[in-house]
This record gives structure tokens, C-alpha cells and sequence, in this order.
């Protein structure tokens, strides 16, 4: 398939199509408000936060051709907030008009099996892991990989949803029901000291800008709270973003990627194993919005636009605390708080660890070449 | 009139009506989004840049009392972009809704004889005025106050537009004539070295934020740059700020207000004039976004909101450079160099001297106490 690429930089005034309704896609939209950048947003929920904050909106499924059609028509280029677009919708898209990241990313980051085995060819240091699709091959795989391990389903999975440790107590029939005795891979678990992210973005021309790296704490397999700096070795914190930017040049990646990495402690020795990649703007960079020149979101939308992508300075240490649920209710309170930089979704239902907003606690720079 | 209050501080998904479609009422809506507020914009201009980041717009005139009606039965509060908002407008809305900051207040900002008065009661310094509303007035008010001196229309004058300066060879009809023989104020010219403004902030329990003074360079009477920390003593910086300060406690205002003042340099001495005020987010203000914590904008809509108002600490020194008519299409070739931090309103006409986006140029703090 031809890949539709643009003529020149987006001009000022030029619709930017944005897939997906979400928080992500809301930061996006708002970030290209600021360059004068229309946006279209495509969702099938009606409650779309992000349709609030658009030029124009569709709501309507990923799998309605007509409406896809007329959104390709309107728009200059589509991009999209979560990498679970299904194949055909971007398929069917990138047919019609540019597309970035390029569909075919998609592919690779949707699935944990292509994913890793992607990673792993290009010399990068992952966990072991194995492709399970029947109990048979699940049962064979522990015995070379050993316990603890975690199942996980090879599509779709988010926040913890679709995987399953399996340690030495756990019958290991359950845990293939309890995936759903979907298509897997199993991984060897990683007895990580903490996990990190960096955000990456790369353009047309090839140039990466490389923010620095966070570290993440989840609370029941949801990101809880993102550092920076990370309490890491500078050694460690510089093979983070060469990582990154290894991938981000390998894939050809237009736009912002987020990389997450378990950091494992032995002896002393930092080292790093990549876990997964993430072909969007994501929760873990958010911290960039108050703490940066430029965030995630203004880096992408330059990126997809074609516009020069600054160096992303850093002026303050930052940590990013999710408001999921209630906590959201505490948020008035947070902005009475000095350095607190509320962000808020718009989200009506305040449902238990929904994703409602997010607070960036700002301090002085202690480490500004970090 | 009752003055409508908000009940309590304005919960996330709220909706803040903004009269005004411009790049003000624009930055407003990006502001309010951030923090989950809906908006609606009110702008009797079909193509009004603030209308593609609004959750709803309305396109009438402001004198449309039925669409007037229905814009205030669908916010919980209404601000406005621009001090020209006409007083039946505000008054009609202000019956029905609570709008801030509050009418009474346009009153005295739309009428450079009223605006002056006023602040000449407060006991602040302002160059020497009299009312002028025939042509024998004006004869009498030049002898008084001699000349060089300004003729300016008492209302709707901006940009230079609506007003004359007299100097020794003018002839004073033809000032008359060319400003409309309308209501007119003359004031006395002053010899400015530069030209100032404070951007204030005040809340409805009375919290004043101050941020730094900025100097501000005009061409062709259309501001140009604004430059932070403007070249003043310490004392001068701290006496502006308690200018601004004075005012907007006067006013019992809420939300952000612009003071422009003129800086007199006479015998090494700084002296202070305060020129005029804006009763809304300003042009000179637009260095906030980029240089500072919380901008004018996300200030304006927590004080109005009745959310509380941080310190808008500034961690830059920077420059704001209005991009002008066709200046505009440099944006992109600025857009590559260090520090610069680029705005563009999405105006898809870019008529001379049209504002049609800015850019903050960063520097690295060189007095972060000024």
C-alpha cells in the first residue's frame, strides 16, 4: 500500500484528525489548538471528553466506512491517541489519506509476541518469553521458562487487565481460563527495583528529541505516580533514552513513542529490560505539560505536522499524580497546594480508578542535567 | 441589580460563557478546558478563532436578547475577552446569571474620561485631562493644558484607532474632525521613556496575584513586544505592582486585569503615570504562557471560577513578539529556533497588521527576583 505522506509542514489552519475521544486525545487537541491546527475527532462514545475541545467531532464506530470516509476527507492527516485502532480502521485509513505513526507500527505494538520478538532483534534486552496459544504449549513453556512467570493475552491488554503471575501456588489451567484462554505469550517475571518510561519523539527528517526519564509507580496495575528525575545511575538514565531512540529510528516512528522499562538491581549493577512500547502520547509523560518547554502533546502534533521539534528543557522536578475515581473531588483542595498544576478531563462519571485528571507538583530543579 | 454570585467555587464540567471570539476569548477556552470546564463562546462573528476549541458557541449579536437569554440559561458563570462588551449586553446578562468581572466595571474602563477620574480619585498619578464634547471645549482645554497633546475619543478607541496627537503645527479642527467630533477626553502629552503594564489577579475572598512588570514596545501604535523583567529600578517594579494592586482592589475585581502605566525618566528619577486599564486578560500578558506556572488565562478562569489563585512564579526571562499580518507565515521558520515558543490563533485571514499569533522567546532567568 502507497503510505500518503505530506506534501510539506501542515500550514497553520490545516485539520489535524485525531482517533480515539479520550484524555489523550483532548491534551492533543489542545495542543494543537495552540498552532492554530483545527482538529477532527473520531470516537464511538458520545461522551467523548476530547470532542469538547475539537473543531469538529464524529461519533461513530471504528468500523463505519462511510463515516471514516468522511472524516479522511476532511481532514490533512490522522493520528490517533491509543494504539488499539483496530488493523482494518487504520488499514482502510491509510488509504485514503496520511497516516502517523504509520499503521503498520500498530501491528507490531498491538501484539506482545511481534513486540517483543521485535525488540529482541534489534539487540535490545527483554525478558524471556514464549508464545502460548493452546494449554499444551502453556505447559511446555513454563517448564523452560520456570515460575514465577506472567501470562498475558497478546492483544488488547491494558492496565494490568489481560495478564495473570503465575507463581508456584497457582494452577496453571486457571490461569489460561482466566485470560479467557486467549492467544498469549508467557514472559519470565522480572524482580524489578522500579519501572521507568521515556518519552521519545522523531520526525520527518529523522531527529529524535529524547525527554527525561521517569519513574513509575502503579498502584493495582494502574500508573499511580510519575518522577522526575528518576533515582537512577546517569549512566543508566542515558542507555534509558539511547533505547528509545533506538526503537523510535528503527520503526521509522513519526510522532511521540513511550518506552517502559523494568529497572533490575543486582549487585550494585543497574540494568535495564525493555517491557513494552506504546506508539502514542502517554500517561507516564504528562509531567511534561508544566515541566517542560514543550510536552508530549505540542512534540507530537509538531511531529505529525512536520514542524521543527525542539529541545525539550526541562525546568523544574516534577511529579505527576493520577487523580483516578473520587480522588478527583480532592482536586479543588490540590489547587490552593504552591507548585500544584491541576488537569482535569472533563470526565462525567467519576467511576472507581477511572483516569479523571492529574496533578504535576512542581519543585526546583535539583539535577538539571540530569 | 442584584449581583449574581456564584454559590461556590465552580466544579469541574461547569460551563464559563465568554463574549468575545477572539484570540483572547480562544486562549480563555483553552485555559477553562484544562482545568474540565465546558465553555461557550458568544461572538456576532461567523468565523471567530475561539469557536473550533469551545464545547458550544453561539453566533448572534451582542443586542440579540432572545440568544442572549439562552447563552446565560446554559452557563454557570460569563466573562469576556475584550472591555467593548456594550453595557445593555452586560446589564441584561448580568440580571440573569453571574458575570464577572462585574459590569459597573466596564462602565468606568469604557470611558477614558470616567477610567482617569477614577483613577486620579484612588490618589494615582495621571497625565493632566479635561473633557471635551464640543470644539469651544477643546479650544479652552488646549489653552489649560497646552501642547503637545492628545485628542482621544471618550469610548471604543484601541490600537491608536480613535485618537490624535496636537503638537505645535496641528491645526486643532482638524483634530476634531479626524477623530468624529465625538465625546473626547484631551490629555496631556507625556514624554514617556517606555511604556509598562501589570498583569493582576484577584479572587472573590479578596487574594491579589501580581505578576512582573513587562515592558512593552508598541509600532504603528499595535503592541509589538513585551519584554520581562522590564529595564526599572526594583522600586519602580514594586511600586507598579502596587499600582495594579491599588486598582483592582477598588474595583472589588474579579479575574485578571491589565494596568498600563507610562515610565517618566526626569534627572535619574523613575516616575509613574498610569496610562489606562483593561478589564480582561491582555496582549502584554501573553508572555504568562510559556514563562510562568499558571498563564494570565488559567489565572483569569480560577479567579473567576473562585478556585484559589497560585503565585504565578516566573522561571524565565522572555520575550512576547506579536506576529502581524503576513509576519504570520514566519511562524514555521521560527519555530526552529531555541526558545521559541509559538502561538498561532487559526485567523485563516491574515490582513496587515491583523494579530495573528505570538511567540515567547525563553531566556534563561537573569534576575528571578525582579
Amino acid at each position: 500500500m502507497t503510505r500518503h505522506m505530506p506534501a510539506g509542514p501542515l500550514q497553520s489552519g490545516s485539520t489535524i484528525g485525531i482517533l480515539g475521544g479520550g484524555q489523550l486525545g483532548r491534551m492533543l487537541a489542545l495542543a494543537a489548538a495552540r498552532y492554530g491546527f483545527k482538529t477532527h475527532l473520531y470516537s464511538p462514545e458520545p461522551d467523548s471528553p476530547a470532542f469538547h475541545v475539537a473543531s469538529h467531532h464524529t461519533c461513530a464506530p471504528y468500523s463505519d466506512r462511510s463515516a471514516l470516509q468522511s472524516f479522511a476527507a476532511s481532514v490533512d492527516i490522522v493520528t490517533f491517541e491509543f494504539e488499539n485502532v483496530p488493523a482494518e480502521t487504520a488499514g482502510f485509513l491509510a488509504g485514503l489519506v496520511p497516516i502517523e505513526p504509520r499503521p503498520q507500527i500498530l501491528e507490531i505494538s498491538q501484539d506482545r509476541f511481534h513486540e517483543k520478538t521485535f525488540l529482541g532483534k534489534l539487540g535490545l534486552r527483554v525478558t524471556d518469553f514464549a508464545p502460548v496459544s493452546n494449554i499444551a504449549e502453556f505447559a511446555a513453556a513454563i517448564g523452560r521458562i520456570g515460575r514465577p512467570c506472567v501470562l498475558k493475552t497478546r492483544r488488547l491488554g491494558y492496565d494490568g487487565k489481560g495478564q495473570m503471575l503465575v507463581d508456584a501456588a497457582m494452577n496453571y489451567e486457571n490461569a489460561w481460563q482466566a485470560i479467557g484462554a486467549a492467544p498469549a505469550i508467557l514472559e519470565a517475571f522480572v524482580p524489578f527495583s522500579s519501572e521507568l518510561s521515556v518519552i521519545v519523539a522523531r520526525g520527518y527528517d529523522g531527529t529524535t528529541r529524547l525527554y527525561d526519564v521517569s519513574e513509575n509507580r502503579h498502584h493495582n496495575h494502574i500508573l499511580h505516580t510519575s518522577t522526575v528525575p528518576a533515582a537512577i545511575n546517569r549512566k543508566t538514565a542515558q542507555e534509558a533514552r539511547g533505547i528509545a531512540g533506538k526503537i523510535a529510528d528503527a520503526l521509522e516512528y513519526i510522532g511521540v513513542l513511550a518506552v517502559e522499562l523494568f529497572l533490575v538491581r543486582e549487585g550494585g549493577e543497574e540494568r535495564l529490560l525493555v517491557n513494552e512500547i506504546a506508539p502514542r502520547v502517554h500517561n507516564s509523560g504528562h509531567w511534561t505539560e508544566d515541566a517542560c518547554q514543550i510536552s508530549q502533546f505540542g512534540m507530537h502534533i509538531r511531529a505529525v505536522a512536520g514542524w521543527p521539534l525542539p529541545e525539550p528543557w526541562r525546568f523544574y522536578d516534577v511529579q505527576m499524580q493520577n487523580l483516578l475515581g473520587h480522588d478527583v473531588e480532592q482536586a479543588f483542595r490540590f489547587a490552593a497546594e504552591p507548585g500544584a498544576c491541576i488537569h482535569l478531563y472533563g470526565k462525567t462519571q467519576a467511576r472507581e480508578g477511572r483516569k479523571m485528571g492529574h496533578i504535576n507538583w512542581l519543585k526546583p530543579l535539583r539535577n538539571p542535567n540530569s
